[in-house]
């Protein structure tokens, strides 16, 4: 047999082998693409069943929207603010690759990208992330917040906001180069969400009637099991948006990934039942849904590179601080319906510490120094922009419903529609 | 080394590595099946969710019994209609494999079916998607259809109707050959649905009190979170719907449909949304969900021939259109609950003309002509033959149930149960 | 060319090749893990569905705790339980690998297992099916048992009872070298989960007011959208539960389980459809859906390894079975309020047996004595296991509720809470 068309087979083996693994590493973030997508379900079910029923169908249909402007932003500009390319803005604040999308020169069938998957691939990954900071922002500002000026807020908020820290840290810029981590988005997504619902909870005020001369009045959630529904749905998305970020089908990351994932959502349900039966002594299911939130943000910074028992120790401390939390913001008259800001802002912080307590990482990656560098850093900036922005609207166009839309509540108010109808009984 | 052995050694890697990439393929599609699966418990949310309080029961047992039966008959007879063997009846208009199934001699670990999956893995994946025409049906003949004679005419349609004509377009038969191109399903799945429905509501005739004299009365949902529930489940089980419908994994293509898929469904939110607005100033939970459906649909035909930005076009005018032909059928007094034929048979329509206007195929695949034959001539003989078998079943045991039945529910009077009980509170 | 470098080019082509098998794999499993994960949504909203309203966020609570308490429990212990070191237990009746987990030497990126997939992937996968045995005895004695006594029985049925008769059949016991065949567990989880449950209704006794002096008062499901919601996740989480108990991707058996799952519940709609209308000329959707579960888990014991015409056979037979057992165990008055027992102890038996009838094995594989053995030895030590446990609940800290505290439900009882507020309109 001739050598030089063994060699050429043998090249064609290892190819062969090559495009097998290909295959796999696009199929998986394909699924995880999915899975990430069906956390705005969970979002939208989680916030529908935590607020009253005067309110579910403006929070629902606030949901469905934000996904649709989330994706077609991302898709004009986001991405592209996001990724730019490297070898231009590789340790900077900001680039801008262009509108659209441009991949690569042979169109459909893509080039690897990292030898990984394509670059349709790594854009509706990312898609599926980009709108998840405004739907933590929905829950926080829910039951008073006008229709119009949220929509305008979100469409600001991911097309400019979310991809210019989010370049900062994935797309090679500069937090990228100085060793901030942050695995799957515990600050990148989660308390950059919660900043942006921080921003509008301060400029929108609370709910009538919810801190009274009396005391604080508990408004309770209109439906128990939309909101469990939500948040099953929302750790089952998170199997993707953790695991989805390892950005290849690498076995033992991804199964590390869900080992952890998993372990800390768990240890956060423990965590928030014994912190809130302890508080209150009370077995109280919104707590320990939240306390599952909880341990899920906090463990998304650092899934890839803790130890199973680490995600323990984070999903466990995540799920003690949510009741405390809660708790802490309503002394303070900071109204969160949902309780978003101690699952996304809180946790998201602790989340991206715990990289620093518990990471294995190597040369420096994950130090103290870094990780508050990166929290201070995109927390501020996030801070300013969203204040800005909703404090823009509040002077011109208002952002809080009249005083009789919010009684008789924003699905009459914005909708004309009701949530339950009893239809003709 | 002995050569003959080098060459051996070669042959297996080249194997393990056309093995490994089978797996992939093989464990794409099954998922791809999973994902499609759930989209009966996104049709059954769905239009339970849009039903009034009364009829809930009635609509959930039709959705599950249509998934059952539609799996049981394509296992006896539908599979090896709609795919009987293409050597013998390629470019015909019928022909039949034999019933049950016949896999390949090697049985169980089945051999490579176009080197991309098992023979088992065609038939699941098909199947998921058969039972699809009746729950589209389902929605529409809602509130007021007998249930005997609704499962008779499903278990018609399912088994032959649906098989016949996806062979003429999926089992190489004439509309294969003759360039009309369906990539997922706009007309093979959806707009047959469609029709189907319109046969069953005319005639059916409208719901009691729907169109008085004094006008169109609004019939309220009696669920929106659960309608929400639904759409949201279409689009996840959608990826799997057009994504499996590549037939392999293919990094390029399958990605390329996810991002159609998902710009499409976006686009018909924000068209949906807009349309509403213009017409009715208000924004519209109901009409922004069909469209998201809207885009879904449109964009199945072509998700794997058109560039992004068509397929924002694409959803965009789909769910422009939605608001539109709702106000016509019901002016047509056409009356359809939960809006199936605008969703999945003018949106089915609208998608496969798409492909003629912005689909990049070759070879003359996917022109005009092609296309208007391809919809005319599966129209036809789907509006036919439903019409024949709704009208037999009207002509002999009926299909409306009693004037009094329809008043008290049809949860009460086929099931006698009610969807929500109170109780012993 | 030098032989030898070609032949270190062959190693390596050989060797991509396998590793791309593995990627897809691992994968798969992982996926399925996902897909068994959302089961503990489907069981609790099926839960939550069949109560009433009173008692829905005490079933949510603890299908929410099951799950986490299940997962950390089996971190802990319970993993090592039941797949001991088989060098050292193989054939016996008790094993133990120490606690916590031991990854092999290479830590995250885990070595392969049996070439398949990771250490941590076969962990999280087995955790997820750990839990469920909690969940099925939960639904069995709802509505009137304390939280606390529930909580430590679950905790030490999943840290202890279940890992060990799962050692004895898939941890290379001494049931697993006997010929015994439970492929998914309708043993090995479903029945084990029915003779916990059994045990805790008959210490606990029936609901009050169920069985009066003038006959058996049904007490209906408070929300039957909800148990359907459950009844379709549990369906779709099933295809992970089979598919992903292949352990690998193999192509043939993985579609051949998927096409097996999916006719055996079909037919165990039909089959309880067409008994419960036999019985009570009644299209009865809670039998219907009941019937789905009991074709699901009557599949679960042989899906890969019988004919699809076989697997409509055993889920047929168990649809039928459903309403019959559901009226008998009614008759004996142990009270069941969503048909646990029916689905998981008399179709696990069925399904168990099963095996024998229609399986296609080998060498003594599943015989009847052999399949009679296994439900024998792990029905009576679970069983008596559980009776034990409750017992011992009952006679120390009390296992039942309050008259009052049951007439009030157990959701202001125990939580404080009520799934259903009308908030502040």
């Amino acid at each position: 047999m001739n050598e030089e068309l063994l060699l050429k087979e043998l090249q064609n083996a290892i190819q062969a082998a090559e495009e097998a693994k290909f295959l796999v590493n696009n199929i998986w973030l394909l699924v995880a693409t999915v899975l990430v997508f069906i956390m705005h379900l969970g979002f939208a079910t989680l916030e529908a069943g935590f607020v009253q029923r005067k309110n579910v169908v403006n929070i629902l249909f606030k949901n469905v929207m934000i996904i649709s402007i989330g994706l077609l932003t991302y898709y004009f500009v986001g991405f592209n603010l996001m990724y730019p390319n490297p070898e231009i803005y590789e340790g900077g604040f900001f680039g801008f690759g262009g509108f659209f999308l441009n991949p690569p020169d042979n169109g459909m069938t893509a080039a690897y990208k990292s030898g990984h998957f394509t670059y349709w691939t790594e854009f509706i990954f990312q898609g599926m992330f980009a709108a998840t900071c405004c739907t933590i922002v929905s829950g926080a500002v829910a039951e008073r917040i006008k229709l119009i000026p949220f929509l305008i807020f979100c469409t600001l908020f991911v097309t400019i906001s979310y991809p210019i820290t989010g370049m900062w840290a994935w797309g090679k810029g500069w937090l990228d180069t100085s060793g901030f981590h942050d695995f799957a988005g515990s600050t990148l997504v989660h308390s950059v969400g919660g900043w942006g619902a921080l921003a509008g909870v301060i400029l929108l005020g609370a709910r009538n009637g919810k801190y009274t001369e009396r005391g604080i009045r508990a408004i309770p959630a209109h439906s128990l099991p939309l909101t469990c529904i939500g948040v099953f749905m929302l750790w089952f998305g998170w199997f993707g948006f953790n695991g989805g970020s390892v950005l290849s089908a690498d076995p033992g990351l991804v199964s590390l990934v869900f080992v952890n994932t998993s372990l800390s959502a768990a240890a956060g349900a423990m965590g928030a039942c014994l912190s809130s039966f302890v508080k209150y002594r009370s077995f109280d299911l919104s707590m320990v849904l939240n306390g599952i939130l909880g341990g899920l943000v906090g463990i998304t910074a650092s899934a890839d590179g803790v130890e199973p028992l680490s995600a323990v120790a984070i999903g466990l401390i995540a799920g003690i601080i949510i009741p405390i939390s809660i708790t802490t913001f309503d002394r303070l008259k900071i109204d969160d319906p949902v309780g978003a800001l101690s699952v996304h802002l809180v946790c998201g912080i602790w989340g991206t510490l715990a990289v620093a307590i518990f990471g294995n990482y190597n040369n420096g990656i994950g130090s103290f120094t870094a990780q508050i560098t990166g929290i201070a850093a995109i927390g501020t900036f996030t801070f300013i922009f969203c204040f800005l922005v909703f404090f823009i609207l509040r002077s011109t166009i208002g952002i809080r419903v009249s005083e009789r839309e919010e009684a008789i509540g924003l699905d009459i108010g914005e909708h004309q529609l009701i949530a339950y109808s009893q239809g003709h009984q």
